[in-house]
């Protein structure tokens, strides 16, 4: 029987075995034992099944909160998939739909049979995709997020951009609160961005995208890609857990917008860090938009005041670079918090195959955004030579005068 | 200043009003200070403000729990609406993007300018109408959820439902987990359950209104809902958290789509019920959906086992009906663990301006769901006729059998 297995976390007061029994039924085909035996028959491929039941100790301090005792237990249940149809809204409707409602119940993993799987369609570019239009392949690439744009105007916004693509940045990416606007028009942002990138490019040598952030409402978004498309544009920028998952999958499978999807975890925070409730980081920023299709995700960085736990966000990147999965890999983009002293630190924990995302550790480096992105260059060519920053800085003032500002944490080898 | 005002729950360890003045800078304009005067001049109407800051004293409980002092406050800020489309997509990104990600902060209402609001639709039919529709107007609405019909078939479906409407219920709902499927396609449960409600019309005068389930991939919903509205569906149910809030909007604006539409909370746990995280109930279930367009809107009643606390639940009707705000009034349908024994509380709590909203208290019935409608339609009756249930059980059996299954609670005039 082809099935969804679902893992969760339950703390409930009462017997967690009868609990879990009552998911599992609830969610498919309701009643059993009361059924005749025909329908027994009739319902047997429809019904949802407990798989395993995991007890975990009392936690102390969970029963002090809630100020009773709370069995602990992961469960996991699973949910024919002939029950549903294939796609992302009836997938959460069966597993967490009604049942997050349901008390403290915590959403920890889906796993899909790969005949299932086959009807997702995984990122269009992935990792390899995006490395040939960058033409970066041997290292961790730079991205810019361009803040400080609201109120301001497209002369205002090229200046910057060409400042930020001479410091030697792979990507710059929208602000994910710049809408549309009058002053910054979508359309006007991605040609004109491109002529600036362009005026670099012809000075330098060097190639930078910028992912252009496509907002409004849903059912204008496939045109407006299009016309990104027509326009050129390198990546579109997405808020994706403001609209949804399935939004997204629908960006991705139209053949008529063959442009990379970079997905930002704007509101996913509402959904993400409670103990008790909600769905666990790895699956919603991971496993699902990686199905679903984006090319890159973005997730708070370990590292600064907006963070997520190490293992959290590892988590994340793990299910988006899977290689066990049928799908291209997407990029992982561990984000805030990031000046380059932190490089050694991020390449140890992501690996290579990372995007080094900054705002303020370019934009606030004291030379400006061409100077912050030379630091970070500067500290990536280092840890790749496996040379100390604190080294190489003395070769490149750029990134001195970030160790100076932002400290380092160097990485034992 | 045209701006949306969003209030929060903080809780943080470090001072208050700095974190909040760095929320309305960080997802507005960035930086202010360090500006030129010029520059500040051109971006001042962009600038988020701090509106309030009411810091409530800390919770012994909360810190045992976190193992750390955190300081608590409501904090309200102003978002200049120049600074994003009027789309609750851009809304929720400005609002509770990123900041979702940004520690122990819940979002607990949003508040909006009167032109602002005028860009959204708000229920097309709302109570009156929907009223209009049943020809029931001086009494809460009873709703029958269609439960166990996984697996069957449609002569199944369509004798179950005459049984529901025989007993004489207002609406009979598909369960939300029920999803298109070969079995119980969506086009012929609108037909046939259509023709199986006019056979009991003709037979009993009274009218009951189906509403099924629209499900499937999101840019398919419009012309599925087109169809059904061709087809003569009475209702749509929609399982908005699962798609998006906009999603549910443009279902709303679409005028070949002149349905009611009825929301599921399904998924909306995976918000709502955090202390420390997410959006509080009476925002996320109750003002953005009737701002979106939602005509009913089902959520957790104070009662059952799957319960929403007296006041979140309380909440979400009171933001559903308010007569202050420019739109027509949702119904508040609150769901889970009802039973006739109920429905003098869920009157004296919610009105008459209410759906009565059961599974299992009318499938469950001893005499099936016939006698389930019935014990349901002579309690409700009996409120309205300020008698106690008890008494007028003694002259309606089903209603008696149903107060002998699940008990009564009777409510002091």
């Amino acid at each position: 029987m082809s099935a969804v297995m679902a893992t969760y976390l339950l703390h409930d007061e009462t017997d967690i075995r009868k609990k879990a029994e009552g998911i599992a039924l609830g969610l498919t085909i309701g009643t059993w034992t009361d059924l005749p035996a025909l329908e027994q028959e009739q319902l047997r491929k429809h019904k949802g099944e407990v798989v395993a039941i995991d007890e975990l100790g009392e936690s102390e301090r969970v029963n002090a909160y809630f100020g009773k005792r709370l069995k602990r237990a992961i469960v996991k249940i699973a949910y024919p998939t002939v029950n549903f149809s294939a796609d992302l809204p009836a997938l959460l409707v069966t597993t967490f739909g009604k049942l997050s409602l349901d008390g403290e119940v915590r959403l920890l993993d889906l796993e899909f049979p790969d005949e299932w799987k086959r009807q997702f369609p995984g990122p269009r570019f992935g990792i390899d995709g995006i490395r040939d239009r960058v033409g970066v392949h041997n290292r961790p690439l730079l991205m810019s997020i361009f803040k400080g744009m609201i109120g301001r105007d497209l002369a205002y916004l090229t200046s910057e951009l060409k400042k930020q693509a001479l410091g030697g940045v792979d990507l710059v990416k929208d602000d994910e609160i710049l809408f549309d606007s009058e002053l910054l028009p979508f359309e006007k942002r991605i040609t004109e961005g491109k002529a600036a990138l362009q005026e670099v490019y012809e000075q330098t040598g060097k190639r930078t995208l910028y992912a252009v952030n496509l907002t409004g409402k849903t059912f204008a978004l496939k045109d407006k890609a299009k016309r990104a498309a027509e326009l050129g544009a390198d990546v579109l920028l997405f808020n994706v857990f403001a609209y949804g998952l399935d939004v997204l999958q629908a960006l991705r499978e139209d053949e008529e917008i063959v442009v990379p999807i970079m997905a930002h975890p704007a509101f996913s925070g509402a959904v993400t860090p409670s103990e008790f409730y909600g769905v666990a980081p790895s699956l919603w920023l991971g496993k699902l938009l990686r199905l679903a299709g984006a090319d890159f995700v973005l997730f708070p960085s370990p590292y600064g005041s907006v963070a997520l736990e190490r293992e959290q966000a590892l988590g994340i990147a793990r299910a988006l670079t899977d290689d066990q999965e049928p799908f291209a890999r997407a990029f992982p983009v561990p984000s805030a918090g990031i000046h380059p002293g932190l490089v050694p630190l991020i390449i140890r924990d992501f690996g290579l195959d990372t995007i080094v995302n900054a705002g303020g550790g370019i934009h606030g480096h004291p030379d400006g955004a061409i100077g912050g992105g030379r630091a970070f260059r500067a500290a990536i060519d280092a840890v790749l030579a496996g040379r100390p920053l604190r080294e190489a800085a003395a070769e490149n003032e750029a990134l001195q005068k970030a160790i100076d500002r932002w400290g380092v944490v160097e990485v034992e080898a």
